[in-house]
């Protein structure tokens, strides 16, 4: 029996095969560059790929919210960092997951650093976060003053243990130029350990975006990287070419519910709770949700003519087919669609079905809770 | 004790006073108008809310997939309708449901129709979706061959039993003039009753969009209306004139992790995936994700100078902040975020929390699972 015949509705497909190719080269490639890879698990949010991580070399994780911390915690994991400018609400919460799990926080400003120092009751590690130019979020690379007053607070306790300085140079998603954007982020972090090494000789620096972690070849003196999304890519991954639509580890499935031949487009059941919005927009103007792809009982092929998502709604799907798909496809049949960006589809989906027909837990649904 | 004690993390705030008297203003604008109503449930998807609504004389609901109607049923709805083109894979599911709770399901093609009939172990009823110029889904409302090829499958079966047309003019979303669209809509659905009236003297027909319903007074002589949106509305339907921001019962509670005082940004955790990546452009280009309201021990309240979220990813949210709220806002605060979509908000966050900081469930959720 195949896992297609487990199939009725919308439905994660996960390629293990394809996830551990992934996570072995990123993996290779930190170890090339004497680097320690500290995957982003906001991606996988999974105890069971987790223990797939771990098969290579891989020791800590990062994720983005103290509530995927605690789903991590106890999964035998050396440290857990909470790559998020952490929430002083959620201090008691960090206090309780701290008790048993080795964890660390990120920390932006004078705030924060106080009621950390004034609260925490077991010790915890913290980055800096540094803003070289993505200008999201962190103390800018200049900004030592902050920096200082930041170390300063964290001196007047034994619980806040820092780190080093982390650095998510988010803007590669939207800059084409990724390796200038890289002399920035490694000029930023180089700059800051030899300043602050002498105090601190164990201070490691760590970037985080998956499109340099994938293009460059260049780090510097960078320590440790945290790319997340490596680990099942998407379709915009492909477009920045940090991977090929081949090293998409992730698909979903979706049952065909209406052909309209004369308009050349398919109905599916799968649409923005299923998918999320993330969308892909061409140089023709036409927005793409995401593309399709033939199931078979080994997995996926990509067909030679692009089929895609061209619209979504809550539960709705509209795929432009292409002739080859429109002469072939028939109401009741289950096409795979690549997502746009594996994270989001991934946190809506909440659970994953290899291709074997098993379930793999995720944080957010129910499997392992 | 206030709610707002009980918050630490991204939290969906619902206001049952505002959803109450959006319930019971639709209400009563179906009975002026001599129309039942039929809430369309993707919109709040759950068990408490559905019980407020029993006690505005609604009976009925619709949903948007078979995993939703499983959820509602047992709940005490004399008819629960699947409204999505009928996805053939799933109905030994809708053979199950069906043992103990009426049921109807939308059939928009032959191959369907003819599925439920060979497979139908028990009474379905179905409607025929109608397509007047959406373009999403549906049959072409000048397409009788097809009407009438779906209807003649289905009297072969004493088990598929036609109830009526159902039509969802979603394009009230994006175009401006909803009287015009509207009387299409009534011309539409005037013209198949009367056609059909003959044959099926029982048959209803059914209106679905939010915004039509909030807006138009002349309903012609539609049988029923659907609308979902309506029991929390969002700033999309203020936009579109369907309610005042007032109206709106739901916020996402988002804890306040970085200001920056330069820039008037202030980061908060609240993103992609507890918000959804619904957006507003305005006419200055910008983008909006949600509007900032503040919280009080009551609920919350809209400021004269608007703040909004320029821009999310997974977990971050950054607000352009009015002068106003930066003169007051703090690190570990609270704000209140309205949201672009309710829908997809609610289906991300699975649950809700209300103002006497009781939890609400939600098909997404684990609370009533």
């Amino acid at each position: 029996m195949s896992y297609l015949d487990l199939i009725t509705s919308p439905t994660l497909l996960l390629d293990e095969k394809i996830c551990r190719a992934n996570i072995k080269r990123m993996a290779d490639k930190a170890a090339r560059h004497d680097m320690k890879l500290v995957p982003h698990f906001k991606t996988a949010q999974s105890h069971q790929i987790g223990g797939w991580a771990k098969q290579y070399n891989i020791t800590e994780v990062t994720v983005s919210s103290v509530k995927m911390a605690e789903y991590l915690s106890g999964q035998g994991w050396v440290n857990i960092h909470i790559a998020f400018p952490f929430n002083p609400l959620e201090i008691p919460k960090l206090n309780k997951i701290a008790e048993k799990q080795s964890i660390s926080v990120q920390v932006i400003n004078a705030t924060t650093a106080q009621m950390l120092v004034d609260q925490l009751e077991n010790p915890v590690g913290f980055f800096i976060e540094i803003d070289a130019g993505y200008g999201r979020t962190g103390v800018e690379v200049s900004d030592f003053g902050l920096i200082e007053e930041i170390l300063l607070i964290a001196q007047k306790s034994d619980k806040l243990n820092f780190k080093g300085f982390y650095l998510h140079a988010g803007h590669s998603y939207y800059m084409p130029d990724i390796p200038a954007l890289y002399e920035q982020t490694r000029n930023a972090l180089s700059m800051l350990k030899h300043k602050y090494n002498s105090e601190y000789p164990k201070l490691v620096t760590r970037t985080g975006d998956t499109p340099g972690c994938a293009v460059m070849e260049d780090f510097g003196d960078i320590d440790e990287m945290g790319p997340g999304n490596f680990v099942f890519y998407d379709l915009m991954q492909a477009e920045l070419g940090g991977c090929d639509k081949e090293d998409i580890a992730v698909c979903l499935a979706v049952p065909v519910v209406d052909i309209k031949k004369d308009r050349k487009e398919i109905l599916v059941h799968g649409g923005g709770v299923h998918l999320a919005k993330d969308v892909l927009v061409g140089e023709n103007g036409l927005k793409n949700f995401g593309e399709v792809v033939y199931l078979n009982e080994n997995g996926w092929s990509i067909p030679e003519e692009k089929s895609f998502l061209k619209s979504i709604s809550q539960e709705h799907g509209i795929i432009k087919a292409s002739d080859e798909l429109l002469a072939k496809v028939k109401v009741g049949d289950i096409l795979g669609i690549l997502p746009v960006h594996s994270c989001m589809t991934a946190d809506c989906m909440g659970e994953y079905m290899t291709l074997d027909g098993k379930m793999v837990d995720h944080a957010e649904g129910s499997l392992e809770k």
